[in-house]
């Protein structure tokens, strides 16, 4: 098997990146050995290359200059795990232009600059990888952009953040109210301080934008896809709901109905005997019917570093099976 | 985008064959229009050509002939859906060293001929697939392959067989006896005249030496399995099971127990509460373990024309992307 060196730089270095570097760490042998691809991390993008770190990171690899990353000829791909809009969408950008392929995890980014993303890497000749910014660790895009080709998708249902399907789950489970569920939450490090994200649907928005245009290949922007989160619910709607054999769940759902596509964020009653009933806590699942295929379900942790890393990993494993020795 | 024609030739055309020519129907001008390929069936073996049917084929197309298929020089790919050991092994082995590439449903002559046919690709520059052998339309084999490769399975647990599934899920949702639900399985035509092969757990050993070969990377024989089918189940078995909190189900386990790797085909015990528990009647899942992404899950339709069409069509489309334009 031909051996290729591919050198990745990270923009960013918190939980994600971290996860990245350690699930690397862990399997770069067997990746090695499995797909003749030797990965290393050249650069590390992070605020303080002084700061203390759990990870011992070799000298030299980490650097507080963007550019020293963007424009160095021996890096091949480019990670972008900084996370917010700015900069992340301008650093893939100025990646893609300079012949890098991009990998990110960031899907504000990534849904708020869809086309122009898409477009430099077409106009580049690089690859542009965003597995890991939905549902974490499962692999759903990579099955819509391969396996499932061969279908037409009718409709793609998906829980698809972990922090409101634990509230809602211990909420089920337990008869608990609405704010001591977020309290609990917020202090096992589930939901963040100001959790409006989560909790309104507005990070979930993000990640129907991202299965639509892959799935459907049509562009809808998160703020155009009717978001409605999980703040109202009460144990008293989730105990009506019970009573019905239903469990209440955060969905969103994409659907081509003949006519057009039908998509939104919302609060759905889903009956017990569906299996994304069955998805519980901080678990993710996405349920996508496709035209030859019927149903399918792909459950997996939808956060967290390792399983993060995971899919960041994947893409960069993806890509680097693409590369041409000597191209840069 | 480059468009490019491929030329496919089937080999047999039962249920399988049937739902692959039905699902590029329903989906080639989707297909041409994402991918760039014209896809198209350019021979069928049948026994028959003269025979009766329900889809109309256009004249020229059946064949009694394999020869005319294997030594056709316009066809690309060979996609191998007889069944049975022979003569499907040797014809996938000719269609290989004859410069096609290969797809194929046929678990058991996979299984048995695993590393010749693997042999063959590598030394004939070809590509060998075979993602509807094991759970049908469920993309598993194809996410190993890819975007698993960021792991090391450590664990793989399935749910391969649609008949057991649905035996044991009748036996379990409504108190039925073994020979009763076998019965009213026949009758549906879930299970076949002579199950031996599905409630003996044969045709689950098949496709766990499969997944196996794929996932740890090494060949172990069908037959080395050790195997253990459902006919020994007795309703009173999985009421106890049910009053311990647990589901009677049928799993292939492959599992890397760090000094080597276990595996076995049997009814086990699976709690209420995992993700395997809530897999009922026809429906196959595989739990898989990965030393980075965690536990994930793939749920879907283990069987019938139109799945695991839907899976052979996605080979087809997944060779078809590689394949250099003039080099028949």
């Amino acid at each position: 098997m031909i051996k290729k060196q591919i050198v990745v730089g990270l923009l960013g270095f918190g939980n994600v990146g971290t996860g990245t570097y350690q699930a690397l760490e862990m399997n770069r042998e067997a990746i090695k050995e499995q797909s003749g691809l030797d990965i290393s991390i050249g650069k590390i993008l992070v605020r303080d290359p002084q700061k203390d770190r759990s990870i011992s990171i070799p000298p030299g690899v980490l650097t507080d200059d963007a550019g020293s990353i963007l424009n160095d000829p021996t890096i091949d791909i480019v990670v972008e795990l900084l996370g917010g809009l700015h900069p992340a969408g301008e650093l893939m950008l100025q990646a893609m232009n300079n012949g890098k392929h991009v990998v990110t995890a960031n899907k504000a980014a990534l849904a708020a600059n869809f086309k122009a993303l898409e477009k430099a890497a077409i106009d580049n000749g690089v690859q542009l990888r965003y597995e890991a910014s939905v549902a974490g660790g499962i692999p759903i895009l990579n099955a819509i952009r391969t396996a499932l080709c061969s279908n037409q998708i009718l409709e793609i249902k998906g829980i698809l953040n972990g922090t409101t399907n634990y509230m809602l789950t211990q909420m089920t489970d337990h008869g608990l109210a609405y704010d001591d569920v977020l309290k609990t939450a917020q202090e096992k490090g589930f939901a963040e301080a100001d959790p409006t994200d989560d909790v309104e649907g507005y990070d979930v928005a993000n990640k129907l934008s991202i299965l639509i245009a892959l799935a459907f290949g049509t562009i809808v922007s998160p703020k155009d896809i009717p978001t409605k989160g999980i703040s109202g619910i009460t144990k008293e709607f989730i105990g009506e709901a019970k009573s019905r054999n239903n469990k209440i769940k955060l969905i969103a759902t994409a659907r081509n109905n003949g006519a057009g596509l039908e998509y939104r964020v919302e609060p759905e009653e889903i009956p017990f005997h569906h299996p994304l009933a069955g998805v519980n806590n901080e678990f993710n699942a996405i349920f996508i019917e496709g035209n030859a295929v019927g149903e399918l379900m792909f459950y997996g942790r939808g956060a967290g570093p390792l399983p993060t890393g995971s899919a960041v990993l994947g893409d960069i494993i993806d890509i680097g099976k693409t590369i041409v020795p000597g191209r840069v």
